[in-house]
């Protein structure tokens, strides 16, 4: 069962209050506590002064409360006196600024002299605190990538990247020749000519683009592994985490994960609402509530790097500081947001912060506590989240296993070449991996969130949203299953070193379903495209088809629409979401998998012999009244739950 | 009575012309004359080539026609000469960039070597022109802030800035403390490892923030005095004065103004709508008017700011040429405008400029004569408003007094709080305090603007609308005070040092009404909340209170709206507009202020015995017709005015 | 009669399809290649190692075949090891950032050192294909001003400056008096004082940024009269000619072609409606067929550049890359736009590009052929095109020739005037003569675009769209033709340096029309102006005018509109589109032009004894059924275009 748990900070706080905030955590029902992230400047407050006593002492009294501690690696955020050592540290921005001291993240992946600070002051507080019997686990930094901090055009990152380049490409012929550098003149003699893409003219060549994506993705990766070796040395048993992001995909994900032992994830559902580009009608339905997609898209997706270990380590309990503007949740979505996670097989879920801190950037921050200690509203929704936990508890085996019958396989390379590339302004690539999840999930199944790498054989219905690079293994895979296989737009469009394949795309995928792409178009926002049933509305991209195949309906222009070869369907081009919804849930049907109607703001989880069922939407929701529930009713009030025991779930 | 005047410069005509122009002046009923500021390139060609002569025969020809001269020290244009010199002197951007000389204001107030060369040059003026016998007064340097000047991120400003540092705290812990620097391992070894507050990743502190706005606002006022004491020197007797700007708080201008006489400031009623963030549905209202209280509002802030000493001594004539757009004001309000400026006791007001300039950056900016020397516009609704003043003067006293029953005390340390951290990003902390003004100034009551200083035994009602930290004096005030008073959202809610109280917001106030601010929430501007008789609308911000007082009412979701003890009055949240009005009206009333309603375009003002009626809007504004009007009726036209005897006004 | 042809990149493709290319080419009717352009790199892979041989192998392969060459200088692409050894060749933005390598046009106009080197690799270049005997034209560079790049603020444009200025002043007061330096002290003592503008705090003085655009424009005519010299030389009887681009004004194009033989540009009507402020309304309507005026604009604009000489060198065969999204033309437009070309006496149309490359940058840019070499949908619309030509041939002369009665007179001076002081942010000057181009257009009429120095006597009626200063050689020109003027708002409102005449505007056209503007002003876009009839709608600019005439009739607010005098008339606004349709057809028929009513998305060309007819918009348009159509009928479809025989055309 999910543990409940907090992110404290004891060096914020005088030590006469850890001991009553310990004891406050467990009364609450937590049990897991994350410490000491961002706390360089009190364990070393100038070089080789360490100062570890006040943190062995937090421990101790976490420790004496059954409090089970994940302790973080202060890396993002070092010192003044560091930084003033090794300016050479910062990162550079793209118009060559240095990316200064003063907040956090104020690092460059590819600087040496980090890496070595890093490994110094991670083997001092690994072999310090490793065997500490509260520790259960070591976060590595926090929240890679935040704040634009993934590239970095620094003179290390130029040098690391030529080399990176040479052992890509062997010799500076076949970079030219992957590139297409003959075009505009762009070729090199030799790597010491290659620059980072930057500060051009206009367009970059966008192999070069993705190149330097690639290379970054890669520094965070080797840059996290220095950690995790060390852990693993000084603290064996231990789990080992991160703490990604929600809405990011500027590195990949699957590979730093490869070095951890779960992937944790940052959820704060009404932050991300007003801050990413959510249309402006998204935005009023759910400012208070969060996109009903968006928590669990993530808890599928994470679920799915982390090999099937999630927790959410940050979660929002009140109203934010850094959106654009803040408002408070809806009164039961700090319950709602953890039945959910729940459901989605988190391990652990533990709210950002325990007290709201009084000063500093986050000081607008909510907690669990307020900042005169009182308790602030999310803390009667856990005390019911602890009992709706137990009643849940009754009604699961002990080891439940989560189950699927559809997969999206998502792929960050795909999601970057759309991303350099968008040849549309209003693409965007994580929005229709959204979409497509979106109306996946309202038709009532569960859906697992699954790299090109993973094994298909145990789904009835598979998407591919984002791979535009197809690899031959994403083909085999696919051919071995006997899943419906959903190919969407874009898909197979590029090869691995960004250029259109020979045989156009789909490309590889053409092994699947024989037609060409033989035209692209992107669309303003205010053209949409009707079927000619006009029962579908395509908007954004759509692709001409050249094909034998008799496409399901055509365009009022002439161009076809969707087309199928065996079990094998190619949607060519971006359906709007009233109409994603119908045309998925006409294929996830063919796919003989039981669909359940969720309207606007319902949404419903399959968890072992239970259904969850959550309210999103400002109207009473009604669930089938022939089922036993055992939390709430058929009559789902807004931004509440309910579940209930499923012996005839849809999927 | 108002005198009338205009800015001149001698140096852009031929010397012939001046005579002529005097004597024009004159006869338009014109007495004080504003120049000389910008003129250093004319008064010092290359370092100590001094040309005083020119000046000496244009002040010559001016006290001949009886003209009363305003002399400018020109130290906003230092000359290219002195940049070549010094290229130290100029400023710097937040990216590092430098700030170049080829417009004006191209210097960084904390340059050393640039204090020296304005002590030189003010020293050199002041003393060749100290007795001239057309001299009245001085006016320092020009609008002290303008194209975002006050903040400069120099070496200079970097050494002076950690001096500053060094002063307030001392010592490096209390720094460290003061700006809660343990969050994110930001804390200081010493002084010398304090950097300015720009470059970093993200949001940087916002003590950090603020130190830094105090000290730049005290970079200013020591600029200044710099100035002021020369001038008191060498020209005694000499009133001093500045030229603030309106919609302009960047620097305290309290402080600055302690060293001056006068406080006046440059009113461009329809540049400031079009390019201040107007929503656009006033800016299509008031287009070709202004809005209807944005003069009235910068007449009383700076009449306080003056110690009751106000001028406005830039305004404008006709179309000007920095706003996104330049419409020609509509017939009549340049009239309009002066006797606005005289019932709100302004001193003078002159106008900008005396003829348009025929090249260079302003040739687009109307005067009071064409590029060929023709009458503008402008100039018979100056006549008019002569005649209108002789009318006037028939019936006021000599010494007629300012009289007011209503406060708002404003604060620019709040409102730099404000802009620091928003929280929310359509909150504007300038625009509230206007919306503010503006509710009462539609009840038809005089208002002043106070500082925190203030004696507010005079009031009836006094509004607190920006202060976000409290001092204990101002408390006091308030406790000594009969008035009721109406706090407003946000007050107390930081300390002096930027952190929530210990006691939650509203801190210190919590000595006058027992409440404490819980929660606080930030809203898109879609996101409107009604009080639970739905008469009044909630924007943008609001507040959860925890209290033994019962709310006035509540929302919709069970917040409290708006709590009383005694006579005072806690509102928490934004209303909108209508409803600001209907609330502001009904505490107006249980003040036992008498009000009076005017409409949308309608505006009133109380002067002595007599009351000030103008009518901003497109349709004919109605008045009591049992009034005496000693100019106009009781049927006020577009863009006209009407002034009655107040037997019985109001407030 | 036109000629087809198509760009082309041998070094792009393997060595064997040329061939097979070149049969492809000619199959299709094309009979001109453009090559070479961009080819640096495998002209000279490195210093002095020049590789001549592929390109005079491609160029024999395109002879073998009849193809034509027209050859570029590969000057807009210097190579990586070119700008490793002079980096200073770079360009550098207004922020003193460096314009770096890794796209294309990375070159500062001002680099004398890469004079140098263009000198030296135009001349081998010359010399060795110069007589080769596919050879019919050389094109200099590609796309001067492309992504920006007129302007340059390195150290050798700032040397290059200050020696400009010398040139055109003389002496340092002289340029002082000229721009008005006296003004904010920005005098000078010296040339080598004179930086470029950029970098100041606030706006630059105009006449500083005018000249600065002068000088920016003579740089880029030398830099091409550098290549054009070197070419005659090496190869006498080649045409030469420069792709210009559309909707671009940044250097003036009459001086640039005054060493040129041919203007060429490049029509990407539907990239250009997505990217250039078209309003939304107007993208709606048109964004699968371009604006119905762009095109023809373009062809009449450059025709009078070219001195009655026009190719169309670049032509969108389909969806292009480089736009915000990237729409397939509607069926028909490709054969559409290259009648119309015909129609308006292009030489040659020419389609960019051949095949669509599978790498690089512009690898989502369509060609002719697809990536995989199938013919993409434009093929088959130039086979049909080719049929109509055939057709057009058996009913025109041998030398047709142009026939319009009205003229525009285009100054590029006038336009670069408005940008640097638009007064009013919606006043963009070339939308202002492209809307009164569209508004003669929709008369049924043929225009010519002319410089200020043109000869006007063969019109009838001639039009001042963007003469923002007036030369008296202008004067003297509308002074000896008899044919209407009309002056449009802002003529004549500045001094060759950038001020206000001194018998104020119109200056030197009072000479024609007795008048003075008194007054400007500028509107935001919800302002509406009625003139008293109410028949007619102003927006955006509007001039109050004091003059004997009687105006034609007056604005609501009682400002006059529209005066005349003699032939001579002068409309001081901007009216909306459909009231300057309105206003521009009376006046044409004033003028004795036969008019024609086209409706939104009609329009007609005349060409010889021919009307052509076009139709952009989506319903089918009719046309008089009187006429002896030889290309389709009098009911045109959307898309589709008819030819009939002109016996009693309107003009």
């Amino acid at each position: 069962m999910m543990k409940l748990g907090v992110c404290y900070y004891p060096e914020h706080w005088p030590e006469d209050t850890w001991e009553k905030d310990a004891a406050h955590m467990r009364e609450l029902g937590l049990s897991v506590v994350r410490v000491g992230e961002f706390a360089w400047s009190r364990l070393e407050p100038s070089r080789g002064n360490f100062q570890f006593d006040w943190l062995h002492r937090a421990l101790d009294v976490l420790h004496a409360h059954k409090l089970q501690v994940v302790l973080g690696t202060p890396t993002a955020t070092p010192p003044k006196w560091l930084i003033d050592e090794h300016p050479s540290i910062l990162a550079v921005d793209e118009h060559g600024q240095t990316r200064g001291f003063g907040s956090r993240r104020h690092y460059c992946f590819s600087s040496k002299i980090y890496r070595e600070e890093c490994s110094r002051i991670v083997t001092r507080i690994a072999s310090e605190f490793g065997s500490h019997p509260s520790l259960i686990a070591w976060q590595t930094d926090n929240e890679y990538g935040c704040h634009s901090t993934i590239a970095s055009y620094s003179e290390d990152a130029t040098h690391q990247f030529r080399h990176w380049c040479r052992q890509r490409y062997d010799n500076i012929d076949a970079l030219n020749t992957a590139w297409g550098n003959v075009f505009w003149s762009m070729e090199y003699r030799s790597f010491d000519e290659v620059d980072l893409p930057c500060g051009a003219v206009t367009e970059l060549n966008p192999a070069h683009r993705l190149a330097f994506w690639r290379f970054s993705s890669d520094q965070v990766a080797s840059f996290n592994r220095l950690q995790t070796d060390i852990l693993r040395q000084y603290s064996p048993g231990c789990d080992l985490l991160h703490n990604y992001m929600g809405n990011f995909t500027e590195f990949d994900h699957y590979t730093t994960a490869a070095d951890l032992d779960i992937a944790t994830w940052d959820n704060y559902p009404l932050g991300f609402l007003d801050r990413d580009g959510t249309d402006l009608q998204d935005q009023q339905k759910w400012f208070r509530t969060g996109h009903p997609d968006s928590s669990t898209f993530h808890h599928d997706l994470y679920r799915g790097v982390g090999r099937g270990r999630m927790w959410i380590i940050e979660q929002q309990p009140g109203p934010v500081n850094w959106a654009p503007h803040n408002p408070a949740p809806l009164d039961g979505m700090v319950r709602l947001w953890g039945l959910e996670a729940l459901a989605h097989h988190a391990e652990v879920m533990s709210w950002f912060r325990w007290r709201q801190l009084p000063y500093a950037q986050e000081q607008m921050h909510t907690g669990l506590l307020r900042a005169d200690s009182s308790e602030d509203t999310a803390a009667d929704e856990i005390r019911q989240l602890v009992k709706d936990m137990e009643v849940i508890q009754q009604h699961i085996p002990t080891n439940v296993q989560r189950e699927s019958s559809v997969a999206i396989v998502f792929d960050y390379s795909g999601d970057h070449m759309c991303r350099i590339q968008p040849q549309g302004n209003n693409f965007e690539p994580l929005q229709w991996v959204l979409a497509v999840y979106g109306a996946i999930r309202q038709c009532g199944v569960n859906v697992d969130i699954v790299s090109t790498q993973a094994d298909l054989n145990a789904y009835q219905f598979v998407v591919l949203a984002n791979s535009v690079s197809i690899s031959q293994s994403l083909i085999n895979s696919l051919h071995k299953t006997d899943a419906t296989v959903l190919i969407g737009p874009r898909s197979g469009s590029k090869s691995e070193e960004f250029s259109i394949p020979d045989a156009l795309p789909p490309g590889p995928l053409q092994q699947l379903i024989p037609l060409r792409v033989v035209r692209t178009e992107s669309l303003p926002d205010f053209a949409e495209l009707q079927t000619g049933t006009r029962s579908l509305s395509a908007h954004r991209w759509r692709e001409q088809i050249e094909s034998d195949i008799t496409p399901q309906s055509t365009f009022d222009d002439g161009w076809g629409f969707s087309y199928a070869h065996g079990r094998f369907h190619y949607l060519n081009c971006c359906l709007k979401p009233d109409s994603l919804k119908t045309y998925i849930k006409d294929k996830l049907i063919t796919s003989g998998i039981g669909v359940m109607n969720c309207d606007d703001g319902l949404r419903v989880s399959h968890y072992g012999p239970l259904t969850f069922a959550f309210n999103y939407g400002p109207e009473t929701a009604t669930l089938p009244d022939d089922k036993k529930y055992i939390i709430g009713s058929a009559s789902i009030s807004a931004g509440n739950a309910a579940v209930f025991l499923n012996d005839s779930r849809p999927s």
